[in-house]
């Protein structure tokens, strides 16, 4: 363990997450955490979440070797601001923030010349929120990836350590390409989940009950990701605008063309599309990054 | 059990699913299988899928007091016609389809006045297709959707207990209903996740193996449901095209309202939208038709 003390700030499924992980994996620092609302300090205090929590953001950040920021996006450049005169010379600050373009301007121009910002964006998550929905597996496996942008390379071969001990494998990417993959991946797929349950919500001629006993796989599915948290995905969209909206209209533009072959009935054109993307199950599958069990194995077979 | 003689016309997830179901409830009726080709009923003789695998239809259906027809929906009707004429007088035919008003229109005129159809809709599937993806437990506390179009009153209600000893619930919708709602909870999503998997397979900004690599939660479910077989859902689509078309239409609608708060920067809309869409997973957890487990249990907390 290169850090002696690390700060997460922000208390939510991906920092507490990391911290039972910094247990699990017998790593010795000593780990401060800050959150904005006592509520949940309380929460963390009663369920050991933290070697030290702290009523205030100073206290939590001076000393630390690594600060971790752990807020929705929106929030990383006014807390970034609030610590800065805090920080320990030479200390790393890093995030994970699921957008990095938005993050790097809103933080950077607060980092001072002896601080060293190394913006990082773990893969993982589940449609929990809050202290209590970390667990120490959360990592295992998954990317976490960094977009140094141009910071000190032994800051980020420090980082990427950290997150192998957490479970994680690293890579590096430049940001705005980060965003653009993550727009295809993550953000365009959360919006057409929410977006489909609103629609299904809505629509008058089928009950909410039916929606609900009839949820069958698909929608189901859907209904998972369309379950996660508001505020943080409120702040995805807002600062990932460009490459988010650049996806759905290519989306948009998909889904008119396979609306019209379903409309003059070009069951060749559907069978053929159908088919392709089997493919890309398949290599996600070897690639590790899902399981191979039917209907991700909620299903006992 | 209130049939001694049961005969399963197709051989994929459903028809080996009710197979196995039928052996774990301890059902004492004799089965026989049949699939169009050698291939799949050769599969079925390997691994003891049904009691008898007929090489032909004719014989798989004779003196079968149930015949349940599980292929793809195209094929309902020429299956139908092509073994009218060796049913057994009395017998009920069912079948499993996703979609009901084109099932009826296919297979009702080859129904002679001394044979029964009573279509039926278990609403239960995987990604995985073929006769050796099925298993016992797959209708386990799943809806089998009953759309009996006027059927004789004695034959549903065998029908209704033959399906729940196969471990379902079991309801009654009118037929055009059940397209629609089927539309919203199956149909519609299933096409949204084809699409959306497609357009990350083509963009080439992007590589297939950053898409499979980075596929963080959100497009990992996506590519569940699009690694579903081609040809039922082609048909599926192809049958319910009105219903499908009329969701499809909303949805884009309501996306193009989110992609507008997006672009403008409506804070309020995104997070009032995503906080509604919370309540309706609570409700399908709280009708047991998913799992509470974070990330589907997928991730070991």
């Amino acid at each position: 363990m290169s850090y002696d003390r690390v700060a997460l700030i922000g208390l939510g499924l991906i920092a507490s997450s990391m911290f039972w992980a910094m247990k699990r994996a017998g790593m010795s620092g000593h780990v401060t955490g800050y959150a904005r609302t006592a509520e949940t300090r309380d929460t963390a205090r009663k369920i050991g979440l933290c070697d030290t929590v702290c009523d205030d953001l100073a206290a939590a950040v001076a000393n630390a070797d690594l600060v971790v920021l752990c807020v929705p996006i929106g929030a990383m450049g006014p807390v970034m601001a609030e610590m800065a005169s805090y920080l320990k010379p030479g200390c790393t600050v890093s995030d994970v923030g699921s957008v990095k373009r938005a993050v790097i301007d809103a933080v950077q121009p607060h980092i001072a010349p002896n601080i060293h910002f190394v913006p990082a964006h773990p893969l993982a998550g589940t449609e929990r929120s809050g202290p209590e929905s970390g667990f120490a597996a959360l990592f295992d496996n998954r990317w976490c990836l960094f977009t140094p942008n141009g910071a000190d390379r032994e800051a980020v071969m420090a980082l990427s350590s950290y997150w192998q001990g957490l479970g994680a494998n690293v890579d590096e990417l430049d940001p705005d390409h980060h965003d653009l993959v993550l727009a295809v991946t993550s953000h365009a797929p959360h919006l057409i989940a929410y977006t489909m349950v609103g629609v299904a919500d809505d629509l008058h001629r089928v009950t909410n009950s039916e929606v609900i006993n009839y949820s069958a796989t698909g929608f189901r599915d859907f209904t998972r990701i369309a379950a996660s948290d508001p505020t943080m995905w409120r702040d995805v969209f807002l600062s990932n605008k460009e490459a988010t909206l650049e996806v759905l209209g290519r989306f948009t533009e998909e889904l008119f063309a396979l609306q019209r072959a379903i409309r003059t009935g070009d069951g060749d054109l559907l069978h053929d599309y159908f088919s392709r993307t089997r493919a890309i199950r398949r290599g996600i599958i070897d690639a590790g990054q899902d399981t191979d069990a039917p209907d991700f194995g909620r299903t006992k077979s």
